[in-house]
């Protein structure tokens, strides 16, 4: 099949494209969504949801485009996390892509797992990602990378869970993205003191003999914080 | 003049530029440089130090050889703030730009003031901007944002500092890009923690009745917190 049947090329800026890290938090383990693509170029490769920019198109704009396009999803939240540039990262010619990562709840959100573009979609363990596309594991790290930063100035993390989560489920969280166990009096401390937890009359039934207590956030309060930063140091 | 005189077409990617905000702290103020154009487009206004994309040449690169040939000035702390695609940013046709912020010490460091693409280069507060060319206050706006954020994870900051320094210096520098009060004490206790500085035997004469210690900071361990990342709550 001939790749430029995805797009007319009149209507593409085609030096420009976007790429997405999409993170799930599932079973203590954070994870990351990849496709397999059923196009060349890299058809049968698993990749990152991504694509050329339209013209007249912000980049974006772009990136929830072919997020939606690929996942049936929209309104997550998605943040830049800079250019890739490397000079032969697209080997037919140089395409700059700027990269984003997408944080969503596997349990809230529902994907699509095929389309025209995909032949699959599946969950992947980081340290168990098989082999990528194009320059796609870098991204990936990168994004590793600025998750970790993020989730310490912004209290994004929470995208990640469900709408209803236990402390030991958040805890959980922020040990894994930061990959370091966290003081457990500490922590819950920090938590209280930013005001961001409702404790919710309902309990977690998935531990039967000590069922804990379900939180959900404050989404207002959320909203504060995002817009103003914090520093969340653990 | 022909603005295409300043490059050859055939050698630039002509739809992607860099730009720069220069920032330097000179007299507790935190000033940016700028850059008078010398040619067209926006001839005679203020504006970052940019350009276009030599093809073959990675955005890092292009930031520094244009630094180098507008201010003199190598080796420099530079880091990536995103990409501004706003459509009509560039009124001749669509150009992405990668902003950058440099961070300078205006003590340390000399400065080519004019050359043939500038007529002139003046160290501006940040209150008190002239009229920039094109998304430049845009551009600069966000920039000053993301200093904010990196002097909490990183100890950049020292790199606005001149070599020697006094801790009140030092504090004024903090308050100033973090835009509030900080307690002098809670703030030496902090540094002290960091194992950052190096107390010098030698006291700053600037202030005779009460001259004081000059501290320098640990390059090694400078290097390693720059790695790593920090935080540095304030």
């Amino acid at each position: 099949m001939d790749p430029s049947s995805q797009y007319r090329l009149e209507d593409i800026i085609d030096n420009v494209s976007t790429d997405c890290v999409i993170f799930g938090f599932q079973q203590s383990m954070l994870e990351i969504l990849l496709y397999k693509r059923a196009l060349n170029p890299c058809k049968g490769m698993w990749a990152l949801p991504g694509g050329f920019l339209n013209k007249g198109e912000l980049i974006e704009e772009a990136a929830r485009r072919i997020l939606y396009n690929t996942t049936g999803l929209h309104n997550i939240y998605l943040e830049e996390i800079g250019v890739f540039d490397q000079i032969d990262r697209f080997p037919e010619w140089r395409v700059f892509t700027i990269g984003f990562f997408a944080l969503i709840s596997p349990e809230n959100d529902k994907l699509i797992t095929s389309n025209e573009y995909t032949l699959e979609a599946k969950w992947f363990k980081l340290n168990e990602l098989p082999e990528l596309a194009w320059d796609h594991k870098h991204i990936v790290d990168i994004a590793r990378d600025k998750l970790k930063t993020r989730v310490q100035n912004k209290p994004v993390g929470f995208e990640l869970l469900p709408n209803k989560f236990t402390l030991p489920q958040l805890q959980t969280l922020y040990e894994v993205i930061l990959d370091k166990s966290l003081d457990k009096r500490n922590f819950r401390k920090k938590l209280i003191n930013m005001k961001l937890l409702k404790k919710l009359n309902e309990k977690d039934k998935n531990n039967i003999k000590r069922p804990a207590d379900l939180y959900s956030f404050d989404k207002k309060r959320y909203k504060t914080l995002v817009k103003q930063g914090f520093l969340f140091e653990m």
